[in-house]
């Protein structure tokens, strides 16, 4: 089964660590109130997102073996040879490079259909077996009670957002929130993508950490600015390289119906730039469209002015696994170290999925003792990992693969002045603290 | 639609305090690995497990008015004239309680018939109107891809526990674990329940906090009382009334067919006593069945007895979403304070939504700023409201019905002694504490 993913120990700490970031980073605020709305909604906020209607991707088929492809990534799946072979059938085509050229082409159903007949499927080598491109709707649905009717039909959300947009209300009213403020939360979403690829990056089961800002019409190009600013600076905090991030805005003829601005935070993967963040000026299309499909007024009142309105939306749409991915790839070193190559992960601390590594030098002398001793007086605080097999070389180089940020070994000094080593990750250098100066030490290191 | 929730600003902060110290207790240890794992999983993931021909509720449809009734519970839908009268119709019943003979009847096939005959609709009154029993499949199907045929059904996993079975060699292999040791984790799962009820009870959207401990056959019984008594202090080390929590062994003729011995624990909820975690010895039964369905061995080798086996399992499956309901109808008192009604939730410290407010006595001579100083050098450690509205007597009583276990004031003092009062919301007493100690003050008791 492809797009899914299982996350094993350490990356589900890892993955953890950076939702627990995000939400203090995004919650621990005045003006944002946290929310976890249900995965399945009832079927009419689809309708009203515009979900049911719009959510497709144009699909094509392969008669001869069946494999499915979307037409709007077709250019990725294609070879050179065939596009370049299919480009001659064709007297002038818009566009610099090979790419771009194929894609005009396929983006024009004037053209699209002679395109699709003359090349090659690029699963089975069939030339002109693709089916004519229709609507394929990503949500994947399912039914609420015993009975399969179209009555019945519900989705799984393809996006945390709208739960976040139907509680608006509810939530600015509970909590006593005045304009500006926001609502934030993590969660699933599923999109029955036809081709997922990359690993973490299009699947078909991913986790989302939306943020939605409510502003005052008028003030929102301010807010938007504002949140892509907070936004890229909240990933180079947590260690990601500058260089490997940057905007890409969307050029006005490619925004989405509901933008008004829109540009994605992307970061350098080894397969190219790839969207991490979304960062959208939604304006009022969301509440405006709740509001004539449910009937009831989303309309804000604000005691400043005195004007009732429906606020503009500023999201900020984060992938966690997409971040998980960059955060992972970021911190991959390979380095030579006394003629061997150390492989390491250069975790912030904070997303290191193990603090700290408990490590007797020796498994005798009652070093034992003191290093389970330590374990335990540490282990309420963080993720701890204990280990007393094999040499302690071998134990450092473990853990430095798996990006643990501090040492603490116990030799035979500490036998002598009650201290141990902490040996620093990256720079591989080890200080004496007293054990009893241990959480303190690593509070100050990790907090 | 019925059964599913969302949680507010508030009740998310307590729901993720939940997980978080059920996450730190349960992983916090040397014995047991996290794991996160996808809700859509392989469909013979499902067959192995037994669940697509075994999770299944016995149903009834009312012809009059269609509404649909589970079996199993009907017993408590239907109102005691209704029973008195149809129990009149049969010579002798067993069972000491009105409940406990309907059930008796309702049980077994042969009386099961007579009895739906005779009774009245709980919804629309009319007599004999119900449909023979069939079974239904509480697992919500959806389809993988643009085809929906049956080639292509997969499921929303109705539990985690599957997860980790089918990852416990990855992980035994990956984290070097030997027996006994455990996988834990928190994840949704999905039941389409015929009939939802109580809240949070019972629910077709629903969080759970499973840990499956693998341990050498004949060692299970041990692990499964050392569990029991892990798992019930959990729940009391975070201030659950102990009054409130007993177990409920299921006896051996009711046990679930992978189990050898079961036990709930149940909570006492204003509805009557109610199941918030099972512990279950599940024997190997799980592993043996997807060693059949894959064809791949899940057996271990024990490098100490040098012996190959499949490890038995003790389950702890807790309810997050119904520990939630719990914790909170727990921790909600009310009481009489100067004459007036106080409304308390007296949530343990680590479980409060909002760790402290800060409140500036009057919203003038420098106190908001002090105040908004005091809130800024809290925050990075902890979920704190602010709030310059009002009284101060009412601003305590809000926070006394959010849970808010301290409440630090600005006052006149404060201008010249940088002290600011800490309110402790249970015994309502307040002592002075300078503003430079707040954090430490906070931390010893918070954390």
């Amino acid at each position: 089964m492809n797009g899914c993913w299982d996350y094993g120990p350490l990356g589900v700490e890892l993955l953890r660590n950076i939702k627990e970031e995000w939400w203090k980073a995004m919650t621990y605020r005045d003006d944002v109130e946290g929310l976890d709305a249900a995965i399945l909604m009832h079927p009419r906020v689809w309708e009203a997102s515009g979900h049911v209607e719009n959510f497709t991707d144009p699909m094509i088929d392969c008669k001869q073996c069946k494999a499915r492809f979307r037409l709007d990534t077709l250019t990725e799946m294609i070879s050179d040879k065939n596009k370049e072979k299919a480009l001659k059938e064709f007297d002038s085509v818009e566009g610099e490079t090979l790419d771009d050229k194929f894609t005009a082409l396929l983006e024009k159903p004037e053209t699209a259909q002679k395109l699709l007949d003359i090349i090659n499927c690029p699963q089975c080598g069939n030339k002109g077996a693709f089916t004519q491109p229709r609507k394929f709707n990503l949500m994947f649905k399912t039914f609420l009670g015993p009975v399969e009717d179209s009555n019945n039909v519900i989705y799984l959300r393809p996006e945390t957002a709208q739960g976040i947009y139907v509680n608006f209300l509810n939530v600015a009213n509970s909590s006593r929130q005045k304009l500006p403020f926001g609502i934030a939360q993590i969660g699933k979403a599923f999109r029955n993508e036809i081709n997922t690829k990359n690993f973490l990056f299009r699947t078909r089961e991913f986790e989302q950490m939306e943020m939605q800002y409510f502003v005052k019409p008028g003030t929102d190009k301010e807010f938007y600015d504002y949140w892509k600013d907070i936004r890229i600076q909240w990933f180079k905090s947590l260690g990601m390289t500058p260089s490997k991030l940057r905007f890409h805005d969307h050029p006005a003829d490619k925004l989405a119906h509901y933008a008004k601005e829109a540009t994605d935070i992307e970061y350098e993967f080894p397969f190219g730039w790839g969207e991490i963040e979304g960062i959208h000026n939604r304006t009022d299309y969301d509440l405006s469209r709740h509001q004539q499909y449910s009937g009831k007024s989303q309309q804000y009142y604000d005691d400043v002015s005195k004007e009732k309105y429906i606020p503009y939306i500023i999201e900020t749409s984060a992938g966690a696994s997409r971040s998980f991915m960059a955060f992972l790839i970021d911190a991959y070193y390979e380095e030579e170290v006394k003629g061997e190559t150390r492989s390491v992960l250069r975790f912030h601390p904070k997303l290191a999925p193990i603090k700290a590594a408990v490590l007797p030098l020796v498994n005798k002398d009652g070093m034992p003792e003191i290093a389970r001793k330590i374990e335990s007086d540490l282990r309420p605080y963080f993720k701890i990992f204990y280990d007393d097999k094999g040499a302690i070389g071998r134990r450092y180089r473990r853990m430095d693969e798996a990006g643990t940020p501090y040492c603490i070994t116990v030799d035979t000094q500490t036998l002598e002045d009650n201290t141990v080593t902490v040996r620093e990750r990256d720079s591989m250098e080890q200080e004496r603290v007293s054990i009893d100066k241990l959480v303190a030490y690593l509070q100050e290191k990790l907090i």
